[in-house]
C-alpha cells in the first residue's frame, strides 16, 4: 500500500467544523488505489470500564460510528474522500480511518499506520486517533447569508461612466482608449455610477465592488491620500452616501476597496515623515530602512517620487514602488487609524463589504482585530481578501470570509483559452483535476462564499483570453455561473469589452450598437437562472465521466429539490455524446432554452454548445 | 516518480518565518526516492522587462537562489528536506522545488508538477510558485528567551511536602499511599514547598510548574471554587507571594496551572445558576442544554453532585463530569473574568508562566485575547498549553508558546518500556522515525521551547514504564536531557518514586535512605551538564546510522562551538559498536564521566550504558 500518499491533517481543510454540531472530514489517497475508506469516530470521553478488568477503560464499541467515506473528487494525483458527521452532541470527536486496497487494510491513525486484519485492540487505542477537541462557537467560520446569493459587478470608477461633475479637470475624451496609464483621467465618477444603477440592477447584479474611490492622485487610486474622503474627481462624500442609498433601494450591496497595506505618497502621515524624518510622530508608522540616509530617492514631480531601483530604496513599500509606503501595522497609531477608517465607512455610509487590497502582505494579527471591530458594528459585512494563492490560513473564521478566487480563474483561463496559446492550455483532465483540487482545498462553507472572477483590473479581459470568441466566452460564463461561490463580472466584460493585461481599464462603451449582444443576453440570462435555481450555487458538484474522451465537461449539481446537469462542448467540433447511465432515459428541462428534453442514449451537441439540464425533485 | 508522496504546504510547519528575515522551508518526499532536491526562491516583485519583448516581465535569473536542500530527517514513510533562507531583505519569498530521482526531474509548484528537462520557461511562471507573502513582525512566534534554558520540576502540592499550617483538617498520615482519590488529603502545602526550595535549587531545577493551588474541594484542585484565592489547606495568598519571592531569589521560575476550560461546582457563578436557573445573570456563562429540565442530576453530597450518565447530563462539562461545568468563553462576563484572573497572578504575584489545563477544548479566539492581555503586562511570560495531540494550530505565535509534549513522551515510553509489554514496544527504527517525525512536525523555534516530560500527574510514572529498571530509567533521562525543549521532571520521579496511572500522586518521600540514589545522582548530573553545554538543548539533532542493527541510539547534536555525540545502549546485552567514519579516530571527552576517549574503530558498550561524547570546536 502506498502509505506515504495517504494525507490527512486534523484541524485543517481536511477536518473542520461546518457548524455547531457538524464536522467534515477528508482524506486523500493515491489516485485509484483504495477500494474503500471507513471512518471510525467516537466521543473522546465515552469510556466504560472493561468488564474483565475494570482498571482498564475502553469506549463502547457501539459508539464507534463506522462510516463509509465517499469519493468526493479525483485529482491528477489523489482520490479525495469525504464524510459529514452530523449531530455531534458533545461537540468533540476522535477518529481514525481504515483504508482498503485490493491486497490489504490499514488503520490510519495520528501516529501509527497499522496493518488491520480484524484486530480490534488497536481500534481501542484512542491515543492513535486524530482529535477534533471541541467545536467552540466563537471559532466557527461564519459569513453573512446574503453573500453566496450575490452576483457582483466590479466597477473601476474612473472608466465606468461620466456623470455630472464640478471638477474643472481637463479630462481625456471618453473612449480614447489608446491612451492609458495611472495619470490618465477620463472623468468617470460616482454620479456616472448613480446614473447607471438601473442598468446594473436590470442586468441582474446584486452587488457592486468598487475599485478605490478615496482621494488619491492616480487613476487607480491605490495610493490613498485621504481615507475619509471621496476623491474630488469622483464626487464627494455626500454623493457616495446617495449612491449607497440608491443602490440599496435597488437591492444592490456596495463593497469598497480598502488599501490598508500601504498608503499614497501624499498621505499626510507620510508627508510628515518626509518633512521631519525621525522627529515625526509618524516615523514608526512606516518602515524606514536606514535612518542615516535620505528617505526618498530621486526628485519629486508634482510632489510624487520617481521610480527607484530596489538597491537604493530606503523604505518598505508595496512591491518596489516609492509612491506606496508600506504601513507598519504593529504601530498603534497606524492600527487605530486604519481600523477607524474601516469602521467609518461601515458606520456612516452603510457599506456592505470591504475588499482588502494586498491582504496577504498585511499581518494576520491586524486582520483579526479588523474583523472583530468591523463585525461588532455590523455582523452582516463581507470581508474579502485579495490573496492570489491558497488562502486557508486567512479563512479560518478569524480573518476573511473569502478571497478573490484567482485559483478559480487560472484553470478556467487555461481550459477555455485561445488555441493559439497551446503551451499553457489545459486539457480536459487537467482542468477537471485543478477544479477538483480547488474544491477540496477549502472547507465547503468557505467555497460557497468565494469571490469567483474571470477577469479584473489586474488581469487581461476574459474576452481576450478566449481569443475574442463569443461562443467560448459564453462557456466560461456558464461555468462560473454554475460554480459555487459568488461570481463577479468586471465592468464591460458583459458587453464584450476587450483588453490585455496592459489595456484592461478601457472606458465603458455605452453605445448599445457596439455591445456584444449575444454575450450580454447570455450572461444576463445565466444570472437570472442562478437566482432562480439553488442548484447553480450549491457546493455539491460532481463530475460525470464519459467513455469518449471528448472536450466535453459534464457535471452534476444537486440540492434537496433540484438536480442540474451542466454539459459544455468546449470544441469547434460537433459531438454526439453517449450518455452515462445516470442521465439517460429521463425527462429534463433545458432551463436555458426552456425546451423539454427526453434523453435516450445520445445527446448531440453543436460546436461550443451548452445545455443546462434541470430536474425538479418531487 | 511518486508525485503523490511529495508534500508541502505554504504557511505551515513546512514554511514558516523563523525570525524577521529568515524563512525555513521543508519538503517531504517518499523515503529513499529522491537523490536531490533544489529550492528556487525569488522576491515576488523582482521583475525586469524581458529584453526581446518589454511587454513581458520576467525576474532576473540571477536572483533565483538555487539552493540544495538537506535531508534533515528520515521517517518511516518520508525523507524530510530542509533549508534555511536567511537575510530576506524585503521579507517576502516565492519559491518552488526541483526534485530528482534516478530517472527524472520535476518542478514542484503550487499548482502544477511539471517534468523538468532543462526547460526554463516554466521556471519563470511565478504563478506556479508557492508564496510566503510577507514576514510581519507582529505575527512572529516569539517565546521568552529563558524558557529553552529552563529545567522544570512539576509539583502536585497536596503530595509534595507538608510544612507548617493553620489548617485544622484531619489529614491522612503522610506516605499512607494505599489510600488515594480526589477527596484524600495528606496535607501537602505551600510552606512545605518553601521548606524544600533549597532541595529544588540544589538539584538544579530552574522552574517549578505547580498543579492547581486555588481554592477547591478536591486534592487535585482542577475544580476551582475561587480563582483569586490560594486554597486554605495549602496556605494563603501571602504565603504564595513569599514562595514566589523565595523561588526567584534562587533563580527559580514559577508557573501556575490555569483551569479555564471549566470551573468547580462550588464556584459562585455556577452556584448562582444552580440556585436561580435562567434568571441568574451567570446563566449564559455556561452551556445549559435543556432549560426546561432540572440543571443538576441526582443528589448533592457535601454540596457536590454525584456522577451522572451522559444521557442525563444537562450541561456541558469537562468530559462527562458534573462537578466541572464548562465555561462559555464566548460570554463577555466569562471572558473578562478569566482574563482578569490570568492578569491578576502575573501582575500581583509575579508568576512567570501559565500552564493551561484542557487548553485544546477552549476556543482559539479566547486564547488569542488571553495571550495579548498577559503579554501586554509582562512579555516574559511563558504560555503553555495542555494539548496531547499535534498542536501547530495553537502554536503560530498567536496563542501558546508550547504544549506539554506528550508526543515526545509516547515514543520514549514505547522504546524504553518494560519488555513485558512487547505489543506496544517500539523497535529502534520505529522510535527514530517517531522522533524524527516530531522534529519535523513543528517549526524549529517551537521545538526548542516545547515542554518535554517523561511522566506527569496524568500518566504512570516513568519508573513503572521501564519496569522499575534504574539503568533503563537513566537512559530515558539522558534522552530527554539531550533533546531540544525544556525538560520537566514530575516530583519524586528523581528519587525513583513509582506508580501506575492510578497511583501517580503518591506522597513525596523525604527519607533519603529510601531514595534511588543512582537515579537521583544521574539526573542531577545531567541537568548540570545541560546547563553547561548548549549542544544538549540545540534543535540541531541528527541520527547517526550504524551498520549493525543493534538496539543502540546514536545521534549528533551540534552548535557553533560544540559537537556532542550521544550513544545509548538500550539492551541487556553488551555491544561492540563499529564506529561510523565521522566519529572514529578522534579524541572526545565523555562529559558525563570526564574520561578522555581516543576512539578507534570500535566502541564497547556495557548493557544499558550511555556515553556523552563531546568535542569543543576551536
Amino acid at each position: 500500500m502506498n502509505l506515504s500518499s495517504i494525507i490527512h491533517e486534523p484541524k485543517s481543510s481536511y477536518c473542520y467544523a461546518y457548524n455547531n454540531d457538524t464536522i467534515h472530514i477528508r482524506l486523500k489517497t493515491a489516485k485509484n488505489e483504495m477500494k474503500k475508506v471507513l471512518l471510525l469516530a467516537v466521543d473522546p470521553f465515552n469510556w466504560v470500564p472493561k468488564k474483565d478488568n475494570p482498571a482498564i477503560y475502553e469506549f463502547e464499541i457501539d459508539s464507534i460510528l463506522k462510516n463509509k467515506m465517499e469519493k468526493e473528487q479525483v485529482t491528477e494525483l489523489y482520490d479525495c474522500w469525504f464524510i459529514e458527521i452530523k449531530g455531534i452532541e458533545w461537540r468533540r470527536l476522535k477518529y481514525c480511518f481504515i483504508v482498503e486496497n485490493n491486497d490489504e487494510k490499514f488503520i490510519i491513525g495520528s501516529h501509527d499506520r497499522i496493518r488491520y486484519e480484524g484486530n480490534t485492540k488497536e481500534l481501542y487505542d484512542l491515543s492513535n486517533y486524530f482529535n477534533y477537541p471541541y467545536i467552540n462557537e466563537e471559532d466557527l467560520y461564519i459569513c453573512p447569508e446574503w453573500v453566496s446569493e450575490t452576483v457582483w459587478y466590479q466597477i473601476f470608477p474612473e472608466r465606468f461612466a461620466k456623470g455630472k461633475t464640478n471638477s474643472k479637470k481637463d479630462f481625456i475624451p471618453w473612449g480614447n482608449n489608446e491612451i492609458d496609464g495611472a495619470d490618465k483621467k477620463f472623468g468617470g465618477n460616482l454620479n456616472g455610477v448613480i446614473d447607471k444603477l438601473d442598468y446594473i440592477k436590470e442586468f441582474g447584479f446584486t452587488g457592486i465592488y468598487f475599485n478605490p474611490i478615496f482621494e488619491s492622485p492616480s487613476s487607480h487610486k491605490y495610493d490613498t491620500t485621504n481615507y475619509y474622503k471621496i476623491d474630488p474627481e469622483f464626487g464627494d462624500n455626500e454623493t457616495f452616501k446617495i449612491l449607497v442609498e440608491e443602490a440599496h433601494k435597488r437591492g444592490i450591496k456596495v463593497m469598497l476597496d480598502g488599501v490598508f497595506n500601504h498608503c499614497g505618497f501624499l498621505h499626510p502621515f507620510w508627508q510628515d515623515v518626509c518633512k521631519n524624518g525621525i522627529n515625526s510622530k509618524y516615523y514608526d508608522c512606516f518602515y524606514i530602512l536606514d535612518p542615516s540616509k535620505s528617505i526618498v530617492q530621486g526628485d519629486l514631480k508634482n510632489g510624487l517620487p520617481e521610480e527607484c531601483s530596489k538597491e537604493k530604496l530606503n523604505y518598505r513599500t508595496f512591491a518596489f514602488t516609492q509612491s506606496m509606503p508600506k504601513w507598519n501595522t504593529k504601530n498603534k497609531i497606524v492600527r487605530d487609524y486604519l481600523i477607524d477608517v474601516g469602521c467609518y465607512w461601515v458606520k456612516n455610509y452603510n457599506i456592505d463589504g470591504w475588499r482588502l487590497d494586498v491582504s496577504n502582505e498585511v499581518s494576520h494579527d491586524f486582520w483579526r482585530e479588523f474583523r472583530k471591530k468591523i463585525r461588532s458594528i455590523n455582523e452582516d459585512i463581507y470581508i474579502l481578501g485579495e490573496n492570489w494563492d491558497n488562502s486557508y490560513p486567512w479563512l479560518q473564521g478569524d480573518q476573511f470570509d473569502a478571497v478573490m478566487n484567482y485559483e478559480f480563474t487560472r484553470p478556467v483561463w487555461n481550459f477555455f483559452r485561445d488555441d493559439s496559446n497551446k503551451e499553457t492550455k489545459y486539457d480536459l483532465e487537467k482542468f477537471k483535476s485543478s477544479i477538483s483540487k480547488l474544491l477540496t482545498d477549502y472547507p465547503k462553507n468557505i467555497t460557497k462564499n468565494m469571490f469567483n472572477l474571470l477577469d479584473s483590473h489586474d488581469t487581461a479581459r476574459i474576452f481576450n483570453i478566449v481569443g475574442k470568441n463569443t461562443e467560448i466566452a459564453k462557456l466560461a460564463y456558464v461555468f462560473m455561473m454554475t460554480f459555487p461561490g459568488c461570481p463577479c463580472i468586471y465592468y464591460g466584460s458583459e458587453i464584450g469589452l476587450d483588453g490585455d493585461e496592459h489595456s484592461n481599464r478601457k472606458c465603458m462603451i455605452w453605445d448599445e450598437s457596439k455591445h456584444n449582444k449575444e454575450l450580454f443576453t447570455t450572461i444576463k440570462k445565466l444570472i437570472n437562472l442562478r437566482k432562480k435555481y439553488k442548484s447553480f450555487n450549491t457546493e455539491n458538484m460532481k463530475w460525470i465521466n464519459m467513455k469518449e474522451n471528448l472536450n466535453i465537461i459534464l457535471y452534476k449539481k444537486s440540492t434537496e429539490k433540484e438536480i442540474l446537469y451542466v454539459v459544455l462542448n468546449n470544441s469547434s467540433n460537433e459531438a454526439n455524446l453517449s450518455l452515462p447511465d445516470e442521465i439517460k432515459q429521463t425527462k429534463y428541462i433545458n432551463c436555458y432554452s426552456d425546451e423539454i428534453l427526453e434523453l435516450q442514449q445520445k445527446l448531440l451537441l453543436k460546436p461550443y454548445e451548452f445545455k443546462l439540464l434541470l430536474k425538479i425533485k418531487r
